[in-house]
């Protein structure tokens, strides 16, 4: 009891209505006696506690009168997390030494860590232990060459522990992914529809953007609802084979979610945590076979055919010790995909394939089907090189359609997306063919014009390599829902030298 | 005049008195047609203006009615460094991307980056361009042995470069420094009373605590001012041949600071940045001859002699670059040095070795004599073996005492620090013999009752190696400043396991 006293500490909660996002935060006065007895400072990481939950914030100090006396406020975050509202009484202490922190660490220094510390690490972060700084730091101890297969595994499992799992009727379950780097290779949704509407079990869970202007859940999005319970994302599968939902929304792997917010700040997405992550939600979705694209080209994620090489072998030594049968297509990465980067743009080509659509961009239709038939081959169904020509009928004969639409109806709605309100073309100066392009400078600018967080931002892409250009030509137009988006797009073009080589 | 009206936008400041410590907040309405137009979200960085000056500031988003429209909330930090009160108009506009964070990017991937990376990332983190996490990134990317000596170099004359440097009109300057992870070796000050009472000139500047319970400026501060400027630290120099500041309060390597500010919340320290941050004081203070001590032992920062060892090359190669000339004494880092673990509680240490009484600490006393004797020999004014004897006279013969006050009431006051209010023994359980002592769990008892942030907490300590002890007897005293820091110190030395072994 004498060490509730002195220990726990009740406050009375004042929103604030501040939003600071992911990290939690809580507003005490200088003056509380909370402050003083138990000498918090500025940036102190505290226990908040409500009946049996429980969070860590960071502590901003209030020099004002924004809280009376034995008043404490919470960001809104944590306010929902801890599920308080106005009044309710929370109690404050001390967070006790993080132990898995001397392995992130060991880790900074380039040390081998073991599979208990990966556990230990993944834990924490999942229980919002670790503060953002300390997020980055495990990403960039990570980072390079610094796992090797054994730890990569061991993070993998970390993370498939760290949430939940899905198990399924059947007994292959099938799943596709692409380590992107690539804008608008949006393949996914036309090759779960193929897949589906062969009759296989393809329960495709997808993530956001990380470093690109879009991911497949933010695609999709615009199109149908991605954020799926457990139990209707188990509902749509079993009544059409296939679901296009967002993983995070099922918490599969919800580690890999908190880590990614961080690489997405820091604009990196190494090879160890690529593959756990990627890993860990096929495992956690509790898929057997997964077809992996690996898009190589100057400019996409991976530079080289040898580096794709390395992943690929990575991928398989990994995927083997998790049980998965993996299968990896190393594509062409030199130029986008398709003609929208961005959720709705991408959306749109999608669409346009799925429907069989004259104007539909070829690049994306054939990618999907060389992927589809992939995934059909790897079931066993179909033998080597006879998947593509079956992948094709699915698709030009409309089933695919018409599975996408029942998935997507079976999800909540199906809609089409429209473009954004802004709009500005981007014109060739000089005249000659397109010889090659900056697929980074070039998701910058979809992002810099709001891609992925306004969906319906971005470019519609005109000027794929060997494009004839007369000067004035448009090479492309930038979509945003804001007029600064626009202009700070415009001025980052002229900045960023040539995006789109022409000779 | 149409980019100024899209691109900076004007909104009128309300204080909240909200301190967030070191890093920037500006708070916004989530209505506010700037951050509609613009298209902002939560953790959004912005650049914000005021006349000449500019911040970077991450955005926290209010949902209330804390702010009226066209208002906009800043932290203290912000408030101040842009110098703006209630009422003023600041213009708030998008962040340009930061072109230096690529290079942290491939620093991660562990790449050599060049001499201009190094400049570029030093240069935009001194103006405050990096949030947390990116210097966070920064950090663990240099961890370990991921710096060769021309890098270290090359981050050491970048971080030179980036702020104020002294010159003096002596040929010779001289400096000491103890790389730490050893509590309580708080030699600096008698160093600095016997050299500078030798006649020599040692204009020392000191950082604070990094990850230890104190560092020499913290110790100092008990004492007497160590924020000095820039102008009053020659003077004190000129007037009294050294000096015992605080180095961050004249600006050299100011990036430096900032960096160690994120050090200490991730609680590491790697040789590469720290051979920087030291090298890079010394020479932005104008010092020529630097003695550097190396301690090693289990717990210490530096676990073995090889280690030690591969530091010192690193040392004095790099030291060699930057035209220093260093010599470096490897000590026994086996245990504690002196009584007092805290600013205040080694302030008392120091002060009763200058004071020659007979309780004062003998290791203290003989390990500061060692290391002044090294910087008198550096000199070439006393031949090898001869500076022992010396520095030995100055010391027992009061003559640095003498100094030391005078260097004190130059530099503002001298004054005798006091015990924390509240204290409580550990007493050792079984009898028999101090046989080891586990520095790190130490420190951090001294550094969760309180130490550096609570100056007069701490550990008395009672128990160095080979002390004889009954069942009973005390081993170190605990000293904090509030009750909660008190309880929950002793929470952890319940539960951390043998910090003093006793066979």
């Amino acid at each position: 009891m004498k060490r509730q006293l002195t220990h726990e500490n009740t406050l009375k909660v004042k929103p604030l209505g501040i939003d600071t996002y992911r990290e939690h935060i809580i507003f005490m006065r200088s003056d509380c006696n909370i402050c003083l007895s138990e000498g918090f400072a500025a940036l102190t990481r505290l226990v908040v506690r409500y009946g049996s939950k429980s969070i860590v914030a960071t502590l901003n100090v209030v020099h004002s009168d924004l809280l009376q006396e034995h008043e404490a406020g919470l960001s809104d975050m944590a306010l929902s997390r801890l599920e308080v509202t106005a009044g309710d009484f929370i109690s404050v202490s001390h967070l006790k030494q993080i132990e898995s922190l001397s392995d992130v660490r060991s880790k900074m220094y380039h040390h081998k860590i073991s599979e208990e510390a990966y556990r230990r690490i993944v834990d924490d972060i999942t229980k919002g232990l670790y503060s953002d700084i300390e997020i980055a730091a495990f990403i960039a101890g990570c980072a390079g060459d610094n796992l090797d297969d054994e730890e990569i595994t061991w993070l993998t499992s970390a993370m498939v522990n760290s949430g939940a799992t899905l198990s399924w009727k059947t007994q292959m379950v099938f799943d596709k992914h692409c380590i992107g780097g690539l804008p608008g290779n949006r393949t996914t949704p036309i090759v779960v529809a193929i897949v589906a509407a062969a009759g296989l079990t393809i329960p495709k869970t997808s993530s956001r953007a990380i470093t690109s202007p879009a991911g497949t859940a933010d695609t999709m999005e615009t199109i149908t609802n991605v954020n799926l319970e457990l139990e209707k994302l188990k509902e749509v599968v079993s009544l059409e084979g296939g679901c296009l939902a967002w993983g995070g929304s099922v918490n599969l792997s919800p580690a890999d979610d908190i880590l990614i917010a961080v690489e997405k700040a820091l604009d990196v997405d190494s090879a160890g945590q690529m593959i756990a992550s990627v890993l860990s939600k096929k495992v956690a979705a509790g898929s057997t076979h997964v077809v992996i694209e690996i898009p190589y080209g100057e400019s996409a994620k991976v530079r080289s055919r040898e580096q794709a090489m390395k992943l690929e072998r990575c991928f398989k030594a990994v995927g083997e010790a998790m049980h998965l049968n993996i299968k990896v297509l190393i594509t062409d990465g030199s130029q986008p995909v398709g003609r929208g980067i961005g959720p709705a743009l991408e959306a749109m080509d999608v669409l346009s394939v799925l429907e069989n659509r004259k104007d539909a961009p070829t690049d994306l239709k054939e990618k999907s089907i060389m992927i589809a038939a992939a995934v059909l081959e790897l079931s066993g169904t179909f033998e080597q090189g006879k998947g593509s020509k079956f992948a094709r009928r699915i698709l030009e004969g409309g089933k695919a359609y018409k599975k996408f639409k029942a998935i997507c109806m079976a999800q909540g709605r199906f809609e089409v997306p429209a473009f954004a309100r802004y709009n500005t073309d981007i014109k060739s100066e000089v005249g000659g063919r397109v010889t090659s392009i900056d697929n980074r400078k070039l998701a910058r600018v979809a992002k810099l014009a709001g891609a992925p967080h306004d969906h319906s931002a971005g470019i519609y892409f005109n000027a794929p390599i060997g494009t004839k250009v007369k000067p004035g030509q448009v090479l492309y137009t930038i979509y945003a829902e804001a007029k600064g988006e626009l202009q700070y797009t415009l001025d980052y073009v002229k900045s960023a030298g040539p995006i789109i080589k022409i000779t």
